[in-house]
């Protein structure tokens, strides 16, 4: 059987630890091509480069893989640039991260992680964003090792429905702790912001955005209950925003 | 009765005329704040910035709005920092644009200005974005001028139901020539990738992102026949991004 061609991108940049570490466990399972960005891109969502160039470098990281990439542009340039200039053709999969830090919940919409998934999807292939809530660069990914196999190799047989990626979290636990995958829903969180203001040396004001999670949602179906009893989150993502339901209301109103 | 407080922000930047002409409409109905970025943040998504300062400047561009600010972040990050540094409240309303471009069918995910409206809605606040199809500075807004009036006060007479933001897309039509406005579905559509790869002075490569909008959605309750048909195109935009329908398909793979 011909193996999966895998196409492995993040946010974190290319020399992530997470990302090293998706590639090694995609090399169990396809012929992998990396493209990725060659510099950290957190909170870059949706973003896309229209204003400025792009540049691509071949590197080799990796001595077992033929294709690896950086790119000067967003998650969703690296995928675009990987289908369109590199590859020439789509790929079988697309996984991007594992991202240092959460994308649950309300995440996913500011994520460069998975707006490198829904960017594949876009382009109608299947497609899987990983994340975990460990932020440290130090972290022991080796007990997400399975399940990131197990969701790939799943996918791969499957197939996805058109127009849905899929939205993984792995929780802060060590291998035997972590108690299975769940299917779930976006939890209805948020993040309240507060800026830290401060004065730079030549006294003009300036702002650092940082803020608390705060999460309302108790629902046991939701992402965020998962994790936090130790379970890898799976959120089925879709990137048709209509929110169909809401379009008898407004054709109630008064807008002709 | 006191009249509504509504901020006012974009992507193309607060001297573009898009934001200028919302502003000018904004005055005849409530009190307005104006935040929006120093530069053009097309294509931003739903950036924010956390690897870097934020900055803001009052400036006074309008003699009749106490409150202006231009903000060094991006439209996500000017809502944050207007509701959380600069009003320390939540107004009754939040308009993003007029986006100089279309913002309809899946340019909704790559835009600045959508994802000002959908951060407002994430902070409970009724949010309404507005593009025009016309990508020049030169565009006469002024046909639109009753459907953004139209529009808003119906917004702030029902609300919006929760989790849901508004996408306004105006036609390229004259007045008396727009039929109207339509209530609509997201049409299935994408951008076909070409870059434009070019020789730097050096010798080095590089690329421009360049492509072509393709829809092969033909559906008459889609935001692009409406708009191709002279209709203002209005979509209930939601960022419950959970692809509700195929938690129970996820649920029959082996995943446990």
């Amino acid at each position: 059987m011909k193996k999966p061609l895998i196409l492995v991108t993040n946010d974190d940049s290319i020399v992530a630890p997470g990302i090293r570490f998706l590639i090694d466990v995609m090399k169990e399972i396809g012929e992998v091509i990396v493209v990725a960005p060659d510099s950290p891109q957190s909170g870059m969502g949706h973003a896309i480069t229209i204003n400025n160039t792009l540049h691509i470098d071949k590197v080799n990281l990796d001595k077992e893989i033929e294709h690896e990439y950086s790119c000067s542009g967003t998650p969703v340039d690296c995928v675009k640039m990987a289908v369109h200039e590199i590859l020439k053709k789509k790929p079988d999969l697309c996984v991007s991260g594992i991202n240092h830090g959460s994308n649950s919940s309300i995440n996913v919409i500011y994520s460069g992680t998975m707006s490198a998934a829904v960017e594949a999807g876009i382009e109608g292939i299947p497609a899987i964003g990983f994340s975990h809530l460990d932020y440290s660069w130090e972290t022991n990914f080796e007990p997400t090792r399975e399940y990131v196999k197990k969701i790939t190799q799943e996918v791969l047989k499957n197939g996805l429905p058109e127009g849905v990626v899929l939205n993984v979290n792995f929780p802060k636990a060590s291998k035997g702790v972590i108690n299975g995958i769940k299917v779930c829903r976006q939890a209805k969180a948020m993040w309240v912001e507060e800026f830290d203001k401060r004065t730079n040396p030549q006294g003009k004001e300036y702002y650092w955005l940082t803020g608390e999670f705060v999460n309302k949602d108790e629902g046991e179906d939701t992402d965020e209950w998962a994790l936090e009893n130790n379970y890898v989150s799976v959120v089925p993502v879709q990137f048709d925003l209509t929110a169909h339901q809401v379009i008898k209301t407004l054709n109630n109103w008064d807008l002709k």
